[in-house]
C-alpha cells in the first residue's frame, strides 16, 4: 500500500502541482543544476564522481524549488535565489551522504547508494566537503542574516540527528519526541529554505516568519510521510530499499503508534525487533501486519494533513492568487506522494 | 627511536617554548576552553558527552594557541581571537572525529577513541556538529574577511582529506604529492590560525600573508614530524596507536623514501603491504627494519627542518624580539616532539 494508493482519486491533480511547481521556476532550477556541477568541482576526481553521483541521480530538489519559488512569489530580482537554493541542496545531499553510511542503506534515488559504490570513508569526507562548499556559497552571498539563519539551521539539523541516534530503539519514545526530531533534523531545512526567499526580496520580517512557518510545518508533513513510506512502498517505486527503518530498529511514528495500542503480545514484538533490534525472518511482514491492525499508516497520514493545513494558514496571510496558490497546491501534493 | 630522541640535545629548551607559549596566552586560552564548552552544550546529551571526550581529553590547542599568540603579538585588544581559536579548534576535533572512524582508530589522546566508545555514527554526527558550530562562531564573530579565510581553509582542508584517501595506497605518490596532500589537510588550518591573528589586529596584508606563511611552514613540519612518530614512537607516549599509517596501508613520506631507495624486494614488499594492503604478522617490524636501512625517518625529519627555516624566515621580516623571538622558538620546538 503507498501513500499514493491511500490518496489515489486526488493524486493526478497534485502530482500536477509538483510539476507546475518545477515550470514556475524552470530556467532558476537549471541554473542551480549547473552551479551545483560547478561548485562541486576539484582537482580531485573523487569528489565531483561522488558528489555528482548523488546530486544528479534525480533527487526531487524540492529545498532547492522552495528557495526559488519563494524568492520569485516575493518579487526577488537577482542571482542570489540560485546560489542559495545550490547552498542548501549540498547541506542536504551532505547530509544524505553521511545518512546513508549511518543507516547502512545500499540504494538511494533508484540507483546503489555512494557508500555502497565507493565506501564509508569516502562518503564520509565528500559529504563533509559538500558541507563545506556550502559554507563557501553562503560566505559567497555575502549576507550576515543569510549566514545566521543557515549556520544555525545546519547546527539544529545535525541536533536534531544525533537526538534521533540517541532514541533510536527507544520504545518509550512519545509523538511529541518525535516531532522534535523530525522539526530539527528535516523540517527546519524546509523553514530556511523558504524563509530566505522572502528575506533576500526584502520581504517584512513577518512575511519571512510566514513562509518560515510555511516551510516548517511542509517540512513535518513531509517527512512522516517519508516515515509511512519506508513501511509501505515497496524499493521500485521509492527508488531506496524499503523498511530500512525497521531494519535499523528507528522509532518513527508508525511504530510509536503500533507500539502505543498494541496488546502486550506486540508490545513484546516491537521491544525485541526495535528495542533490541534483535530481529528474525518474518519480523517485517509480521509489523506491517501489527501497522495495518492498528491502521497505524492512516493515524500517520491523518496528522500529516493537519501540517498540511498548518502549511495552508501560514501561508494564507503572505498572499492569494497565483503564485501563492501554487505553493498552496504544492503542500497538499507533498503528502501524496509514493516516492 | 623517536623524534625526541633523534634530537635529545636540545628537547629541554624545546619543549620550554611550548610552555613559554601556554603561559603567553594563558589567560586567553582557558576562556577558549570555557567557550568551546559553552558552545558544545546542547540538550541532547550525547554531544557535550561525545564532544567533550575528545576536546578536553588533553590535545595540545596548538591551532587555538597560534591564534591567539599571533592576535596578540600584533597588538590586538579584544575578545575575537578567542572565539576564532575556539572555531578553528572545533574545525579541527570535527576532522579528528571523521578520521578516526575513516582510520578505524581506537585510541586519542591516551584514552579510547570517541568511536571506539560511542560507535561510528555518533562519531560521524557529533563531528558534523562541531563543524556547524564552528561555522555557528564565525558567523557570530561577523567578519566576511575571516569567513572567506576560515570556509575556504575547510574546503581545501576535506579535498585535502579526499585526495589523501584516493591516492591512499599508490606506491608511485611522490613527494611533491605528498606535500600537496599535506598542505592542504593539516598546514592550511595552521596557516588561517595564524593569519587570523592578524588579520583581527587589522595588521597590514603583508604581515597577514607573513603570519600564513609561518603558520604553513610551521602546520608541513608538524605533519612530517607526525607521520614519522606514527612508525618511532610509542603508543604509551603517542597517546594513540602507532603503526596506523602502515595498517591501514597509507602512503607517507617515510614510505615514499623506504620505496624509491629499496630494492626490487624491498619495493614487492610495500607494494603487498602498502600498495595492496596485504600484511601479515611481522610486516610492521620488517616495514622499520627497512625504513632505518635507508634512514628515510633521519631524511623526513631533515625534510621537517627546512620548512622549520622556511617559517622563521617568513616570520623574519614581521618582527624581532618578544614575542616573535618565542614564535620563532616554537615552530623549532614543534618537531623535537615525542607526541
Amino acid at each position: 500500500m503507498s501513500v499514493n494508493a491511500i490518496h489515489a482519486t486526488d493524486s493526478i491533480q497534485d502530482v500536477s502541482a509538483m510539476q507546475q511547481l518545477v515550470t514556475y521556476v524552470e530556467s532558476d532550477l537549471q541554473k542551480v543544476q549547473a552551479l551545483m556541477q560547478d561548485r562541486m568541482s576539484s582537482h580531485v576526481s573523487l569528489i565531483p564522481k561522488l558528489a555528482g553521483h548523488i546530486i544528479m541521480a534525480g533527487g526531487k530538489y524540492f529545498r532547492a524549488l522552495l528557495t526559488l519559488a519563494t524568492a520569485k512569489a516575493c518579487g526577488y530580482q537577482g542571482d542570489r535565489h540560485v546560489e542559495l537554493a545550490a547552498c542548501i541542496e549540498f547541506i542536504h545531499n551532505a547530509t544524505l551522504l553521511h545518512d546513508d553510511v549511518i543507516d547502512e542503506s545500499l540504494r538511494r534515488r533508484g540507483v546503489p547508494s555512494a557508500n555502497a559504490i565507493w565506501g564509508d570513508k569516502a562518503s564520509i569526507l565528500v559529504g563533509d566537503f559538500l558541507f563545506s562548499r556550502a559554507f563557501e556559497l553562503m560566505v559567497g552571498d555575502g549576507s550576515m542574516e543569510v549566514l545566521a539563519i543557515l549556520s544555525r539551521t545546519a547546527s539544529l539539523l545535525i541536533e536534531g540527528e544525533v537526538q534521533q541516534l540517541t532514541l533510536m530503539h527507544d520504545t518509550a519514545m512519545t509523538q511529541d519526541d518525535y516531532l522534535d526530531i523530525i522539526r530539527a533534523k528535516t523540517a527546519r531545512l524546509f523553514a530556511a529554505s523558504c524563509e530566505i526567499g522572502g528575506v533576500i526580496a526584502k520581504s517584512p520580517s513577518e512575511q519571512c516568519q510566514a513562509l518560515a512557518n510555511y516551510g516548517m510545518n511542509l517540512g513535518i508533513a513531509f517527512q512522516l510521510v517519508d516515515d509511512i513510506l519506508d513501511y509501505s512502498s515497496d524499493s521500485e517505486t521509492l527508488g531506496k530499499d524499503i523498511g530500512v527503518d525497521f531494519r535499523e530498529g528507528k522509532m518513527t511514528l508508525p511504530v510509536i503508534y503500533a507500539y502505543d495500542l498494541g496488546n502486550a503480545a506486540e508490545k513484546k514484538f516491537w521491544q525485541r525487533t526495535i528495542g533490541e533490534c534483535e530481529q528474525e525472518e518474518g519480523d517485517f511482514s509480521q509489523a506491517l501486519i501489527y501497522m495495518q491492525k492498528h491502521d497505524v499508516f492512516s493515524k500517520t497520514s491523518k496528522l500529516a494533513e493537519e501540517f498540511v493545513v498548518k502549511a495552508q494558514n501560514s501561508l494564507a496571510p503572505v498572499g492569494t492568487g497565483m503564485p501563492w496558490s501554487l505553493l498552496d497546491a504544492v503542500v497538499a501534493s507533498s503528502i501524496k506522494r509514493s516516492y
